[in-house]
């Protein structure tokens, strides 16, 4: 079945804002089996949008609308439809009551405006909006759906997973589709491509690989008529590669790195604290992002200046001999955080994020030293990249080292 | 003349790439007096681009399209406007010969398939590409104009500001378009609103604000047939500004607040230290993405934990007084931090990020303290939203007040 997705709102055509709703449905859509030939972006014209979806209406068997559903008098999506299918709005007495409580709860006074979210034509059913007070449609005419849904990023997500995924799942009767992500950290693209190549050509799972901030996400799909089906094909599959790929995978689907890193640290009871200075508190930061860090997280030393570094008690004649940004630097500053900090493990971070080489060390070197009080190591690194791009892969790559250590 | 936007590649449609190109145009052409009615986007498929072209010059007067124009098979980009226009491609000699000098200046050979990028139809201008090999097209047929540009943003929007832009200017002759972006915090965007309401009704310059993470953008557009009296329109509307917001604003344009006020710095000869808590390092990681921040910024402590805060001579006493988030605490970590890391200034920072309030204070509370050996100073605030943002405006915070001492 072919699909097709509508972003509707005059801002979009003024760039004031990003259209994310176009990105998020299309990546949604592949999984239900159907396929995108067309996005569109209309303004808040009632002509022009109308054009749009009865173009739509003729070529695509789906059409996915978002925006426009607001309570002003600019919000015309509601209007075009009804023009486009020929039918009257009315407004739903049942919709005006639940506004009118919600606006009670907060004890606010509902503006008049608020009605027109109450319009609904016969054919559409009302799709319930848990974070805002604009519905959404699900209308089916023949073999064609019109599903219509808030341009709010937040509103519009929920919906989608809530309500509209469930309905569209049940029409794509006889196909599931599931995919599954895993998170690699340490190798490129290309070496990844090259390791998992006897399965790149299958069709069933499919593999994609794509390159990220944190590494290398490589998505398993499977389609199958049972959930249950395609889920084997998906587990088969990643225990292929987990048995090539093997430790470089830190995690799969949402998880972050720092929050499986603070799962180990919890797991294990034990404690940690940083000592940072070319990442400038990168490391400290991304850390105390996790909800409840401060169970492992004691604290952090950015210490960006050698003086500084020398205030903390790191042994100048170490960092004379073989300068700030080194392997030994590194470990040394690790056993600095730990004892400073009082706890299980340090962490030390050096490097070179630019402009200009430092100790004739090109920029991009990175240093990682871990200190777990029986043992000192180190790792070197070399990334490509801005001074920000160069912050952020060395964080990962203590993360991931810290990862490593853990288990 | 009303411009329509193009945007070209399945990638698009799977939803793995986001299309950022189609706001970044769509927010220039508005500067050319040009109207957009309508964005798509299309893959790779040329019975269906063809259409779409087709549709756009049936309705537009400009066709902007990005995307399409690499060397492999699925580029197809070149052949459906030849299709559209019904003209014949050929390979441009000198063309080949630029590709041919680049390749042997990287020491690579040249893929045969890049001999495609040269290809280039009767109607067409090339527009040269300095980020990469795919040059753009430049059309007129009667009054139509299309361009095409690739899809990569950094090598579009070169091309755009290079080429595209000055050749469009000539054709909407007579009108310039000039704006600035004043940005403002410490304010909220209904209070910029109210206090620049005489002039939110002007139709030339017109006032636009923007709700972003380091506060209140507003934007100056002005119209004029020259530059200079475009100029002066928004430096007359700038002056009004100025005279109401005061000091809230705190810089213009692609300005950043880490930038300016590692510049105050610079320019004052002073240096910089940093004790934070619930920012968990962000202060310093945002203060040493500026490039050549070693110059100012010594170092910061990051004391997650209560022990960790008494670890750097944090007096216990005055905590178990006032609680870690106090004005108290934030002005004490201020003086800590100056006084282990030897600077001229220090900056103190705890608050309450989440999930739960600490101490009876509610999620969203920070103190921000600054001690600049003469005298000490707090501030508190209490911000909505999750961790990140509750991080990001505390650290915004921190730096606005810094900016303040230092004027």
């Amino acid at each position: 079945m072919k699909a097709e997705i509508i972003s509707i709102g005059t801002e979009l055509l003024l760039g004031e804002i990003t259209d994310t709703n176009s990105a998020y449905l299309a990546g949604q859509l592949p999984l239900l089996g159907l396929d995108i030939h067309f996005m569109s972006t209309v303004g808040d014209n009632q002509h022009r949008l109308v054009d749009t979806l009865r173009q739509a209406w003729q070529r695509s068997d789906i059409i996915i609308a978002t925006g426009g559903l607001g309570p002003t008098q600019d919000d015309i999506t509601r209007e075009a439809i009804a023009e486009l299918l020929n039918e009257e709005i009315t407004i739903d007495p049942a919709l005006v009551k639940k506004f009118q409580e919600l606006f009670s709860y907060y004890k606010i006074e509902m503006p008049p405006s608020n009605i027109r979210q109450a319009g609904v034509i016969p054919s559409a059913q009302i799709i319930p909006n848990p974070r805002g007070t604009a519905p959404g449609w699900w209308i089916e005419r023949g073999e064609r759906i019109i599903v219509t849904m808030p341009g709010p990023p937040r509103e519009m997500q929920l919906m989608w997973t809530q309500e509209v995924l469930p309905r569209l799942q049940q029409r794509t009767e006889g196909t599931v589709i599931l995919s599954k992500t895993l998170k690699i950290f340490d190798l490129t693209e290309a070496k990844v491509d090259e390791l998992v190549s006897p399965f790149l050509s299958a069709t069933n799972p499919t593999l994609a690989t794509y390159a990220k901030a944190d590494g290398i996400h490589l998505r398993i799909t499977a389609k199958a008529r049972l959930a249950s089906e395609a889920q084997q094909l998906i587990n088969q599959r990643e225990a292929d590669i987990r048995a090539i790929l093997d430790d470089n995978i830190w995690g799969v689907d949402s998880e972050s790195l720092e929050s499986i890193v603070g799962a180990l640290f919890m797991a294990k009871g034990l404690t940690l604290a940083t000592m940072e200075s070319s990442t400038g508190g990168l490391l400290a930061n991304v850390i105390t992002n996790v909800s409840g860090s401060s169970k492992y997280f004691r604290g952090g030393l950015v210490t960006y200046a050698d003086e500084a570094k020398a205030a903390f008690g790191l042994d100048a004649q170490l960092i004379s001999q073989y300068g700030a940004v080194s392997a030994e630097a590194a470990e040394a500053m690790a056993t600095v955080a730990r004892d400073k900090l009082g706890t299980a493990i340090g962490v030390g971070l050096t490097g070179v994020t630019g402009p200009i080489e430092i100790e004739g060390k090109p920029v991009g070197t990175i240093f990682v030293g871990i200190d777990d009080g029986q043992r000192k190591k180190s790792l070197a690194k070399n990334y490509p990249g801005n001074r920000l791009q160069v912050k952020q892969r060395a964080v990962t790559s203590a993360l991931f080292e810290l990862r490593r250590i853990l288990l």
